[in-house]
């Protein structure tokens, strides 16, 4: 027993893996057993965290340092963790986040090239012992994604970025779910919607019954 | 020798102690030296550490968590630092600075208590070994500080501190400035702004013979 009740679950994937359309429907799966959702994102979740957002994804800082670009990745969560994301499940509340710091080892790390061990830093500071205890990482193919994507308009600034650049964000990601096995689930998201949300239910079904089966 | 040619010039104080009309002073010292000057400031200095700077002195985020406060720092000092104090230095030129990382173990280590361990490893990390050649601290009692700080309109997020806090900003500072005393010099300044500006072109000059006496 820790005094965290609600549980805290990441979905994580690159460009065109669907990530907007599979967390709506992650939620609906969620609210739909009864528990109450507290539905957020990265960079971003706060008022203060979205002002970080819009200089990190607007193009008005094109040039920026990818130092900078970390510091302010984990300025927006310490924000994000203390305000709302441990108020929440200290409450009892699930908490369903868009990206959280897996996404700094794939972009920041894996993408720009920052040393895993200062990101690991970070982490262990900013984060207090606080992990996500399901991850769902959406994979796919990077030429399959940057297809989707390309169908939407005004990319933001990692948008804009190579095929190289996605590649390393793509193996960062496998990698951790590699390393992490307990946390994450790989979901293939190159298939048809519907085949993701088929994949998605049994995840978070299985999750569940864990839950369940601790409680008995 | 190092490929640095430019010499780094900041200068620290509390609230009141005449930062802005001594900066003015020693740029002209300078200049009438024949040397060229980039005048800069933090928090800011470039776009979007000035967009930083917004966030961290406006009101718009009073509650804003001292982690989050401390990275936003250090997020605007990597880009400073990329983008124009090492590109200045490297071409010659010298950079005097309104505050810098002296300022984070004050404010944010001594003011809000953040462990100290944390902001050095910011700095050693973002600084890549570079720090102030010359750094001239403008110390006074808080009390005297604030009463000629309260004259003036509109104070930012830290100027609406107490008391306390400023002690511990002041008592951060003259440790610093004793535990470095080659980079420090104190200036009195509680006294009038012509005795300020005495001590403060005594020791501008005794560095620009130091700088000399190197160079023969």
């Amino acid at each position: 027993m820790t005094i965290r009740k609600g549980q805290f679950i990441t979905v994580e994937g690159g460009e065109g893996a669907g990530k907007s359309s599979n967390l709506a429907f992650i939620r609906v799966l969620l609210e739909q057993s009864g528990i109450e959702v507290v539905f957020t994102r990265e960079p971003g979740g706060t008022a203060l965290g979205e002002d970080i957002r819009d200089l990190l994804l607007g193009h008005k800082h094109t040039g920026m340092a990818s130092d900078t670009e970390l510091m302010l990745m984990f300025a927006a969560r310490a924000e994000h963790l203390n305000r709302l994301i441990l108020p929440a499940l200290s409450q009892g509340k699930w908490v369903l986040c868009d990206r959280f710091t897996d996404a700094s080892y794939a972009y920041q790390g894996g993408g720009r090239g920052i040393d895993m061990r200062r990101i690991q830093f970070l982490e262990t500071w900013v984060q207090q012992g606080i992990t996500p205890d399901l991850t769902l990482l959406l994979d796919l193919p990077v030429q399959t994604g940057l297809d989707r994507a390309g169908q939407r308009s005004e990319p933001d600034r990692f948008e804009v970025e190579q095929t190289a650049f996605f590649e390393r964000v793509r193996a960062t990601y496998l990698e951790r779910a590699g390393q992490e096995p307990g946390r994450f689930r790989i979901i293939d998201a190159a298939v048809t919607l519907p085949q993701v949300q088929s994949q998605i239910a049994s995840v978070v079904t299985a999750f569940l019954e864990t839950l369940e089966d601790v409680h008995e």
